[in-house]
């Protein structure tokens, strides 16, 4: 049987995949940037320069991610790689958190790439466009005594993030230059992967790439699996939804609607919770923060109960929640954000009613679902080209920016599903 | 769809039955008395003489058992009822409680009894043979401003609780005088029922009635639904089972160990720990007073971790069960009773541990399963008779010592399932 540590770590599970699942944020400050809706049909890109990154980060960054099963260059067939060196900056962890994490925890780091892969290897090296900010990071910044559910990040070494990447160079035979992909990846304009198992080709450039990050990734499969498999919702159900303008909740929302649920959504802003009402059609949202009773605003919301909570937030909310559940409700817990930054968790005392109106609380990881990712990308693509599903992303340019971009989240700064745009072909 | 207040009281719910569901004692007190075996074959008793409740604390009694859609009695026909007059003292709510409840909270209140059904009426007149002592009984003492899962008593009424009865007198075509059933009926020696759709009949008399209280009754099946319905548990699971000497622990330590399961219990005194050890025929157990850190403990235990937690006790001890949960654990609610004397319930910190552990917590009321209580009642029927299920009851005599008999159970004084003979026959 599985040890603890391997327990709580999903890559050696069935239908498992590399990537972990992204959590929704909880706006926290009062500054937002203005969301950025993106042209649904966007030109696909093709790739251009090509280039190698020097082993040792590619060792830093890639050998901590076990996930991907990448490894290592061995120095000398990396020099014997004769390339152009190009420019290959990266976001590099300075130390380990604990409560609230700064840009100061990270460092953008000047490196140089060369372009090859070692010879007879069924490596690629990917030129990585979009990098997506989420906020299971949190937990790979702190440094953690016992395993936790996602490796924590080395000192010194460059983060690691999903993104949508261009394979530039491959020894891989169902590999060509010029082939687009999402799955996890380092920090950076430039990264050699030795084994893409846990990547999926992207089926749909004709729409932004940018939404593998989202709707058509990780996050948006987040929200589908979540709702769909763990909540299982019926046509006329109440469903509240946490953290609801993220890059989940705003699709959990719209596939609610979908499924002819009566939906109600949080925000931390009134910006945010306009957009709820006027974007991804809530029937009806507001603004936590100026809320003093959480419990009395959710019976006005709900005045006949929650039969859905998708759980995104933790704490607090989740005690009004408990509440106000109905009989035989189900609280899909995708995350907690309210509780990543603190050095004790708060503390949760309804639970009682999880007796009284037999409730089913579970707990679930995308992972597990990306059997089906498939069938989920040709539906949410037709949702997508219908005009069915809105989807609002927060991009932020360059690869310099993505310490500040991911610090965002756990400060609610950004509107919409957080991304880095390293570089757009 | 039903409002709020339906919603946590299951009485019109598909399936639903009377009686609440039963919570099982965490011990607390040092003041322990001695469990009582009894025989696995006990002659069934019949009946002999008969009485009829006067209509006022018939009225007390039943009006407010809108569970058992029990009525009144119009006082001229029961004037009108010529019988002879028997005693039928009864235990009434004294006070409504907050925190731990004494026995000055209930009070024992001398009436009489006339043996007769109204002329034409379907009501009987049950003799109350063993009434049983439940947690959920505790909810029920206090005053709630919102109406709770199970209804409040009323102050200055007799108490309702569920009871092996023998009808004495009958209106109804299917019950006549000497049928034995079970279910919910007044804290007192004589009660009339007008309506019996709630009550179970007994087909094994030839087994110790007072098992119709705990194992054969709504304690045993508790076990079972919860067990097998709610933790779905797989041969070579790891179960940990709190209050586990409990009416209800001591029956899910016995089914797990008859479905192949690794079994530990943990109860608060060494005498019961002895016993799940020696009696249950658990694998493991422990004295939770005596530990210092039960996350330890229980990595002791379960050094892979915890499958399937059967939850009894709630509090620190969930918190600590979270830590040490597997990889898709399952926490069967059944009850909370550390709860249930404070004043505020404790917050429970490791909840992000059902996203880290992708955990179900549901809970669950027995009342929703009672469509499968006949099949239930043939399995453990042969367990008894097979000696494959050990069953402990701890019984108090006579209707004077139902206070102390209830009281004790949020003190942990009983050992076993705790009941009090009202009479033999």
């Amino acid at each position: 049987r599985p040890t603890y540590a391997s327990q709580v770590w999903p890559a050696h599970e069935p239908h498992t995949h590399s990537s972990p699942p992204v959590r929704s944020p909880l706006p926290r400050a009062p500054r937002i940037k203005r969301a950025r809706l993106l042209p649904h049909h966007a030109p696909a890109r093709s790739a251009t320069h090509e280039t190698h990154p020097p082993e040792r980060v590619v060792h830093s960054s890639i050998s901590r991610l076990q996930i991907t099963s990448s490894s290592v260059l061995p120095r000398k067939e990396a020099m014997a790689a004769a390339a152009a060196e190009v420019s290959n900056k990266r976001v590099v962890l300075k130390r380990h958190v604990t409560g609230f994490p700064t840009e100061d925890d990270m460092e953008l780091v000047p490196a140089t790439a060369r372009l090859a892969v070692p010879p007879g290897s069924a490596a690629v090296v990917l030129k990585n466009l979009y990098l997506s900010c989420d906020p299971y990071m949190r937990s790979r910044m702190s440094r953690h005594d016992e395993p936790s559910y996602v490796p924590d990040f080395v000192q010194g070494e460059v983060l690691t993030a999903l993104g949508v990447s261009k394979v530039v160079e491959s020894g891989h035979q169902d590999y060509k230059p010029g082939d687009l992909v999402w799955g996890m990846t380092g920090c950076e304009e430039y990264t050699l992967i030795t084994n893409l198992e846990s990547h999926f080709k992207i089926n749909h450039p004709e729409l932004p790439l940018s939404y593998y990050t989202g709707v058509l990734g990780m996050p948006g499969f987040t929200a589908y699996a979540g709702f769909f498999e763990v909540a299982k919702p019926k046509k006329g159900d109440y469903v509240f939804v946490s953290a609801a303008s993220g890059a989940v909740g705003q699709l959990v929302g719209q596939l609610a609607k979908i499924t002819g649920c009566y939906v109600v959504g949080s925000a931390g802003s009134d910006e945010k919770v306009n957009l709820l009402k006027t974007k991804f059609g809530f029937d009806n949202a507001f603004n936590y923060k100026k809320e003093q009773d959480l419990t009395a605003t959710l019976k006005r919301y709900f005045p006949e109960g929650i039969d859905i909570y998708f759980e995104n937030v933790g704490g607090a909310m989740l005690d009004a929640v408990l509440l106000n559940m109905r009989l035989h409700g189900r609280v899909a817990v995708c995350g907690m954000i309210s509780q990543y930054n603190l050095e004790q968790p708060e503390g949760v005392r309804n639970l009682f009613c999880i007796v009284a109106k037999r409730i089913r609380m579970e707990g679930f990881m995308v992972t597990e679902y990306y059997g089906n990712y498939r069938k989920f990308e040709e539906e949410m693509a037709g949702y997508l080209k219908e005009g069915k599903i809105t989807y609002v992303e927060d991009v932020a340019e360059g690869i310099e920016s993505y310490p500040t971009a991911l610090i965002g989240l756990f400060y609610g700064r950004n509107t919409g599903k957080q991304l880095v745009a390293v570089a757009r072909d």
